[in-house]
């Protein structure tokens, strides 16, 4: 199985490059862009280029694994590895030309994430996890980052497409922004929990955000020595449907907790 | 007249780009960084470094120009002619390495913005407006949109340091945010500027925020064909101590000056 990972790692780090460097090719210079719903994502050419180039690989190197992607779906292989991939995460901001996206890819065995890597084309930065290795940014090792003082806390929130102004979620959020010192939505997921695992912030919550953008950062912080956390406070671990998180240093568990359960007025 | 602020244009342009890509080396590798303040910004290398390179340039092509910049204050030259400098616009951004800073500077003649350079160096992009020639981005003509569904809408959010949370403040960026597909934070003010000149973004909402990150992105703006007006409506124009304004395609001046008020409980 570490052997199975090992080579996963190297496969992933190296036909993710590839995918985002093919989407540098098409940043600011986008021809079409479908509009997948009213208030949802685009979809671009870039999206679909990235996923081929994944995709083609890993059928090729894992071809009795299961593989989803956001885009096509699943392989309909029945496998108990499983590979998740999000070709651009952060696809709004691709379009719109901000140059804050990501490609991601997951492997999980039973169920567990045992694998993260994310690319940012834009900044050639390449972050890997791998369950018990630890997790790195260009080969650098990443640590989530203590700081003390709370009025200096950025937190990124991240939350699902169902969710739109929900209201519990509003006041969740509205919460947490007028209690820090920035609210950092970066509409990239895996960016945001690839920056907490690097130290740059400080926590992230989560609000019933699912997908194949959640377990490649999920274990990244993990891997850092942060934690993560459901609102009750209980450690999570595996997948699951229902994704309402904290993900921080472990010594600000209590901190969050209160933040999260004041802003929801429980 | 004209002849020098095409001077002023070339030197402009040039120094900017030196300037944007000494930041770009400091980029993802800050050594210092100095706390302003409780809820401020922070200062890095690579902010003083791009204001040397930039007023050094400045001072000699215009000796008897005034100029003031962020980090220096002001050369005490009396002029008609005002050079304002914002060496590195999302200074919080640069120091959390999130790739969404630019440089800025601003002419002024008369207290009439008539040149405005930004220069964002993560993707090379260099944005000008001079006063009744157009707005270009990498010397392609810049043009502020038009779309149709205000469900659609992502509308740029800038508030200056001082308003940090003030009710009146907090609850018309809550209304903004619920009210349109993605309020865009970018804390980067030149850069949500010159997103909606290109055409990227719908509006601008600006909330009490003053300073040498102001003038080159109005200019962009009206120079793309956009406008930019009060919250009464007002056309505006020259500089300001009390920047509350909505910038947008003429055709929406109604639909967001209607947005603002409500959200304001007027």
């Amino acid at each position: 199985m570490e052997r199975l990972i090992e080579k996963a790692k190297l496969v992933a780090s190296e036909v993710i490059v590839l995918a985002g460097l093919a989407t540098k090719e098409k940043f600011d210079q986008i021809a079409m862009v479908e509009e997948k719903d009213e208030f949802g994502d685009v979809v671009t050419e870039a999206d679909h280029l990235a996923e081929k180039i994944i995709l083609d690989t890993l059928i090729k190197q894992f071809p009795d694994h299961s593989i989803t992607s956001e885009e096509s779906g699943s392989n309909k292989v029945n496998s108990d590895w499983l590979w998740q991939v999000d070709p651009l995460d952060g696809t709004n901001n691709f379009a719109i030309g901000l140059p804050v996206y990501a490609s991601s890819i997951t492997l999980l065995y039973k169920n567990q994430p045992v694998l993260g890597v994310v690319y940012e084309p834009m900044v050639d930065r390449l972050f890997v996890a791998a369950h018990q290795k630890g997790a790195t940014y260009n080969d650098q090792e990443m640590t989530v980052k203590k700081r003390d003082n709370p009025n200096r806390f950025t937190i990124g929130w991240i939350q699902g497409h169902a969710v739109r102004n929900e209201e519990k979620a509003v006041k969740l959020r509205q919460h947490i922004d007028l209690n820090c010192k920035r609210m950092l939505r970066t509409w990239a997921p895996t960016l945001t929990w690839a920056m907490l695992a690097k130290g740059d912030i400080d926590a992230v919550i989560i609000y019933n955000s699912e997908g194949e953008d959640l377990y490649s950062g999920l274990l990244m912080v993990k891997e850092a020595g942060g934690c993560v956390i459901d609102f009750e406070g209980n450690d999570f671990s595996g997948v699951t449907t229902t994704p309402y998180f904290i993900a921080c240093h472990p010594d600000h568990k209590e901190y969050f907790m209160k933040l999260v359960q004041d802003g929801l007025g429980e």
